[in-house]
Formats: structure tokens, C-alpha cells, sequence
């Protein structure tokens, strides 16, 4: 059996809700640490994916390059970041952690993490696979749909 | 055996990627129908809920007021909503859908419904109901760390 596209719509109007409520409660949570929304976001990406020139991270984040790069200017004026030559690029520095940066982002997703184990301790772990599953799905099948690369998810 | 907040976050990592794409799609699939975003989830919040006053499309739809105020605006110089007073409230009336916007709304839906029968042919239906149970206890759970009434889901 196969599930059909009225049941997955229900997954997909629940995705707006989320997103909104978790960019509300990260940014909340940040406050304490001076820390953006977008330079969380920038740290995450960079402690994933290790270092990477403005434009990767910019598709990375399906943000246009612009934005990245005054994250960057604000990550380095706090520290956080640092750029050094790209041996690929010779115009495109790689911006990667400090180990302040790296720190800093340790301490907050530590942090967010432990906000979610109350929710995570109320769940199946096969349910939270299966939502993996059907979201991947998802991205991978509306990227398709508007001919975009997904951004990476992992 | 319960869930990680670790596997958890795998969840919420793919919900923004998800929430870009999907409002890509919707919104070129929207453009033969001279539509905007905003228009359509008003449409879809008084087709789900009926009849209802700004103030409350605003709470259903975690949007300013007067954000929604523009989109009546717009939908009304379409033809999709009308306007009717409010028993309960003299001061606010009622918004909600004409004929016309009420087929509209269902055609650009079916649609919608269309697109995502590929990707739902591929999934198991235990899966997505998973997906859905354990994005209502996020939405519910982040809510209440961040102090927020949950956006209607449904």
C-alpha cells in the first residue's frame, strides 16, 4: 500500500507551524549568547560542513551570497569566524571556526538539544525515523517539482 | 525505548529546506492563477475553518493583522472573498469565501494534491502517519518552550 497525497499534504501544512515556532524559540534562545539567527546559522553549517568559500555556504543555506557575507563580516567582528586563501579559489576566501566559534555554537545546540529531550522522551524513535524518511522524501520530490538543488539537510 | 532530542533535530534540520522549497512550488504553481501565497493561505484557512474576522485569520495564520488585512484587501478586488457582518463583533466583520474563490481555491489545491501523488506512489502510509504524529508533538512542544499558542495544523 501506498500512502496518498491528501494524507502527506497534512505533513506538509504542519512544516510553516514548525518552521516558524523553532526559528521563534532558537532566536529566543540566542539572546543570552548575542547571537543571530543567521550567524547560528552560519556556525552550524560551518561545524558540518567544515570550511567553505561565501558562495557554497550561501547555497548551502538557500540564501543569496549578499546575506552570507555580512553574516561572515559580523561572525568575524565577534570572533566567531575567520577567513584564510582558498587554495581553489584565489577570489573566494574560506571562512571557517575559530575555536571560539566552534565553542560557542557547542554550547548552543547543546543547549537546544536539551530542550528537546522532553519532546524526544515522548516519542518513538521508529517514528522519529519514519518523519526522516518522509520529510527526505519530501525535499528531494518538491526539488524536483521546481527543478532546485535541495539544500543540504544533513 | 523513547527518541533522542539528537535524532530529533534530524527533524527540525530539514523542516526550513522543506518550508523554502515547498513555498517555491506553491507560488510558481500560483502564477497561472494570478495568485499570491498570502492569497492562497487565506483561502485555505476560511475553506478549512469558514467565515472569519481578521484578528483570527492573523492568529490561524501566525500573521500581523494588518498583514491580513492586505490580503483581504487583494482577494476582495478578486472576487475570491466577501466581507459579511459579524454577530459576534460589530466592529469586525466576517471575511469569507465567494463561490469564486471557493473553486479557485479548489482547483489550485487539487493541483497541489496532484504534484505530491509521485512522492506520496513512494512512501508507506505508516510512515507519513509517523511523520505527522511526531510533527503535531513538535509544533505542540516548541510551542511551549517558547510560551506561543501553536498555528491550527490542520
Amino acid at each position: 500500500m501506498t500512502a496518498d497525497s491528501r494524507h502527506l499534504y497534512a505533513v506538509l501544512r504542519r512544516v510553516r507551524p514548525l518552521h516558524l515556532l523553532s526559528a521563534r524559540a532558537v532566536t529566543a534562545a540566542l539572546e543570552s549568547e548575542q547571537l543571530t539567527l543567521g550567524v547560528r546559522a552560519l556556525l552550524e553549517t560551518l561545524t558540518d560542513g567544515g570550511p567553505a568559500p561565501v558562495p557554497a555556504i550561501g547555497r548551502m543555506l538557500s540564501m543569496p551570497r549578499q546575506v552570507i557575507q555580512r553574516l561572515v563580516d559580523q561572525a568575524i567582528e565577534q570572533g566567531l569566524v575567520a577567513t584564510r586563501p582558498n587554495p581553489a579559489h584565489r577570489r573566494s576566501p574560506l571562512v571557517e571556526l575559530t575555536a571560539h566559534g566552534r565553542t560557542t555554537f557547542g554550547r548552543v545546540h547543546e543547549a537546544e538539544l536539551h530542550n528537546l529531550s522532553t519532546i524526544a522522551a515522548a516519542l518513538d524513535p521508529d517514528d522519529v525515523a519514519a518523519a526522516v524518511r518522509v520529510l527526505d522524501a519530501l525535499v528531494a520530490g518538491v526539488a524536483r517539482i521546481t527543478g532546485d538543488q535541495p539544500e543540504e539537510a544533513t
